[in-house]
């Protein structure tokens, strides 16, 4: 079981508010159907949040070449699904979206976990990979590329998609 | 720039028969531009051909975990295009797809392009990218799995499309 965050806000007079989070899990199968199944979901959440734009973490794991390659053509679905929604899509390194959630590129989980209920005044726990997702949404409300030509206070729904 | 291959052959009353090959380039960008890139034009490929199956080259490159990423992501756009046409994927790795067309799983890629010609009759020499695709269709249509339904001489096209 592999598990796919998300999580979307709206960012308006400088404001942030949640909108919603979530995960998409994939049960073990064929690798087509797999990516068959992120894709149709997130594609599916988009269609419901109808965000403007969409940031994505930047991953970079050397476990395995396998592992890395596994998780390249879940990433690959996963930017499908919003490019194919016309969607702009940014990328973020963990590094930048610690930093810019917490103010330090080397903060713990936890401590992420702990701004991003602060940030969007959230009464419950979110799930780690919802937790990232948000953190990488503020990141790029907060700076993100593209951000200039909203900053007048447009709508902006943002999600985090791997 | 990177290249995507693409061979489209016809399997009739076990005869193979040469449809169309070629190969998408994409030049250099953002990721999403190019996996949009990638993922628009093996649709439109499909659209155009309209193959029952679709084989893809099971890749396995441990050059460095960046590349093994980029890899990923592109094979997962590749994979995203034909599920998209709700077109079944079959995997082959290189060492299937030699043996099944050179009769050697450790020939050179020169007896693959060799025996490409010869297998589809074809008049010219095919691109690299494009032979390589081929084989894979030629791999899938000599015992690749879910071959059974189809012995009876249907109409089979198939694109190998990574």
């Amino acid at each position: 079981m592999r598990t796919t965050g998300f999580g979307v806000i709206d960012w308006r007079a400088h404001q942030l508010k949640y909108v919603g989070s979530g995960c998409v899990r994939t049960p073990k199968g064929t690798l087509p159907a797999r990516l068959k199944l992120i894709m149709d979901n997130l594609r599916e959440i988009i269609s419901h949040y109808r965000p403007d734009q969409v940031a994505v973490e930047q991953v970079f794991v050397n476990v395995n070449p396998k592992s890395t390659l596994l998780l390249g053509q879940a990433r690959g679905a996963a930017i499908c699904a919003a490019v194919l929604h016309n969607l702009d899509v940014s990328e973020y390194t963990a590094l930048q979206i610690k930093q810019a959630v917490v103010g330090n590129g080397h903060a713990h989980k936890d401590q992420v976990q702990s701004m991003v209920i602060q940030l969007l005044s959230l009464t419950g726990i979110p799930g780690k990979d919802a937790a990232d997702a948000l953190a990488c949404a503020i990141c790029h409300a907060h700076g993100g590329s593209g951000l200039g030509k909203f900053s007048s206070g447009l709508r902006m729904k943002r999600g985090r998609l791997v």
